[in-house]
């Protein structure tokens, strides 16, 4: 295996919950509620039922891991892929800027799924949840902008993070941890032609993800054997899935650098790509006191990527369209001042006002933005006002972003309306679950999270 | 869509069986024999108990669909799993050379898992498995020798034929059969990477193949949709995975080429790609009356994928990768004859005469062989003798190709020795199944096929 590769699974076989810093375990569990909160707000919405129907058809009718959205219980695998076809679906989960890769949707449904079975503890949980995310981010680094060109990122490296994280709660030693990253590595899927026709494979993707991810870390466990150089081998996920791979990204400061804590929030509900122009709008409205009749054009100065995620849609048919939508978001932000789930669900698709906006708003590549990709993802809007003046404003670091965090009372706030959202738990239910997880370390039976 | 997509998924809905020519129905009763052979020879080897003990945990306890080689029962996804790790394990399921796909071994094992599950009839069975090899395969063509080179084709292409053989089991229409190739689609992995390191990952390629076909197939016939151009799309299987990819491939000569019975059966128990090669040498060495004692060395002269599979092959460390060793091919043949599978799991690693021939071995690239790779796989052989002589033989269709093909006593006799060897079955049962599989079209409960 090559040096990286070694460096990598050294250190995850070698961490140890003692070595974390406070802060990283408490960001860790603010990313757990905001995970599950995510989880729980697609309850009844399409197409997580049939994930559901699914597991009861193909799985055993009872089992030590729990289906987040209808309470059942099943085996770890089916709650993997369920709660793992969850977690996205609202575009609410967190999402880490230079890896383009959303880590909760894939870690946390595998590692609690693997922890329910085997029994262990919130601690363990934790710890492990933290190994997929440094893994992950890392591989996601690695496989660089041209794999995220044709690749949902979420998908493929994210088989690798689920793999990573149920490994470490299954205690692996460095051998076992080559023979995972070999495992889980070969199995990454998921490209994103699904787009353009608003169909329904990003739940397959990170169900599948979380899932596969699971199934080779049982599998490795129990000793099957896979490639020891699947990531820079020459027959590997980079030579098939990449041409600017950097391999000096795996072992980017093991140790000292705690890539999790470099996860950003989402707080507007839709595609990460259009929350930095979102924020510009925002502040450039409120600096200037404009309402949105009086925009008469909108260009969003963005990054390669964001043209090659939301360039597809023009006008959405659906609302999972709409947050792929820039011109729908802002026209959300410019209406209503927000685009939460509730402005998505009542008013994205319906109000005329927010379509005309819509129309107003283009994108536009900007070198500036697109350098600073994806270590940073810049804001930058151009108005031009009714009234014929031209407005700028730029916002260096989005809400949610590590540098612009959401503190435990605004990621408590965003979980309780996602939960009223999908009326999936009661209000005291949600506090229940808000307190169980600022414990979660105290834990010793994760049984209780459901 | 694109034009070729619609053509292929046209065809596919309106397959019908009373289309279907006696002797295409004929091969694929074949192929089901042979199939099934291959699955049953795995029982005991690792990492076969690996998968079984993984579907026991995940899966429910009992169920519709066979387990072949412990003859336990599990649901539809459990059996497609297993069946699909066991049946490439010896490497003596089918090969069709100009897609480089092996189809039996994803296409069957989903496809029989789901008529036990849905009650499907011999016939149902027959005409989607028809479906499966015959989109398979031309997606194998159009991802081209590209994919091949990094991609294990049977892996990724495989997702997508073992889908659609279920599709047309569940009766899909054409829309449905969009939506069921972009769901597989998205699914398609597997590295070529593990051969160097002789890892486990043939084993869970071809049963997450099966498996992830049959998920892909079970969800869109729930209404799950996926991306309508997955094959031709800018951001496609063929984007993401080929750079010389020929959707003109796709529907090539829909209904009247059955490219199913283009499909060659293995002779011999090693990679596809020692088989030209081996049988070369077989001749000239029986041409010339030559034993091994009297070469000096050998050149075969083979196209570029066979360099590109067997090349990490030099000392084999286990018995699958003597398989890959054309050396250790060749030297069964020249010492002992053949290379069956109980030559290679006697011989292949412990023969000194076996290993000093392999030295005697090289490989080198052939202008005309690699022309007419992938469609046609020539034989060349140079040998140049201990007293002097350079000898040359040619063969242009291995044993077992369609000009070159296995009659029925030939694959009864296959058949029977696979069983033999793993201990699968007694002769008596192995005879029961024979003429169990020659019956097929008149079977309607397909449980008794365990």
């Amino acid at each position: 295996m090559s040096e990286h590769t070694r460096q990598l699974t050294a250190f995850l076989a070698d961490l140890a919950y003692e070595d974390v810093p406070e802060a990283v375990l408490a960001r860790t569990e603010d990313l757990f509620l905001d995970w599950l909160g995510s989880a729980l707000a697609s309850q009844g919405s399409h197409p997580i039922p049939l994930f559901e129907r699914y597991a009861q058809k193909m799985g055993p009718a009872s089992g030590p891991a729990n289906i987040l959205v209808n309470g059942s219980r099943s085996s770890a695998y089916f709650a993997a892929l369920v709660n793992g076809a969850s977690s996205h679906l609202v575009e609410q989960d967190d999402l880490h800027n230079s890896s383009v890769l959303h880590p909760a949707t894939v870690v946390f449904p595998a590692v609690l799924a693997a922890a329910q079975d085997r029994g262990k503890s919130g601690r363990a949980l934790l710890l492990a949840a933290l190994a997929g995310y440094e893994a992950g981010i890392r591989v996601g680094e690695f496989m660089g902008r041209s794999h995220y060109r044709i690749f949902h990122t979420t998908a493929t490296v994210g088989t690798l993070a689920a793999a990573v994280a149920v490994g470490k709660l299954l205690e692996f030693d460095q051998e076992q941890f080559v023979n995972l990253l070999g495992n889980a590595g070969t199995q990454a899927a998921g490209l994103w032609e699904f787009l353009r026709d608003a169909a329904d494979s990003k739940q397959l993707h990170t169900a599948k993800a979380a899932a596969d991810g699971l199934l080779a870390a049982y599998l490795t466990e129990d000793g099957l054997t896979g490639a020891r150089n699947i990531l820079e081998g020459e027959q590997g996920i980079a030579a098939g899935m990449s041409s600017d791979a950097d391999p000096s990204k795996l072992s980017d400061r093991l140790g000292s650098r705690w890539a999790l804590v470099e996860t950003s929030f989402k707080f507007h509900a839709s595609c990460r790509h259009t929350h930095p122009a979102a924020d510009a709008l925002l502040q450039l409205m409120q600096r200037e006191g404009l309402s949105h009749e009086q925009i008469e054009q909108v260009t969003t100065r963005v990054h390669q990527s964001a043209i090659d995620v939301l360039g597809r849609v023009v006008v959405p048919q659906t609302v999972h369209q709409a947050k792929f939508s820039m011109g729908t978001v802002l026209g959300l932000i410019a209406v209503h001042g927000k685009a939460q789930l509730t402005e998505f669900h009542t008013l994205a698709l319906t109000d005329p006002n927010v379509s005309a906006f819509r129309e107003k708003v283009s994108m536009q590549l900007d070198p500036e933005v697109d350098g600073a990709y994806p270590a940073r993802w810049l804001g930058r809007v151009e108005v031009t006002t009714t009234d014929g003046r031209r407005l700028a404003a730029a916002i260096d670091e989005p809400k949610g972003d590590p540098g612009n965090t959401l503190s435990r009372p605004e990621l408590e706030d965003k979980f309780r309306r996602l939960l009223a959202f999908a009326g999936a738990r009661s209000p005291e239910q949600a506090d229940e679950l808000i307190a169980l997880v600022w414990r979660l370390r105290e834990l010793d039976d994760l049984g209780v999270l459901a």
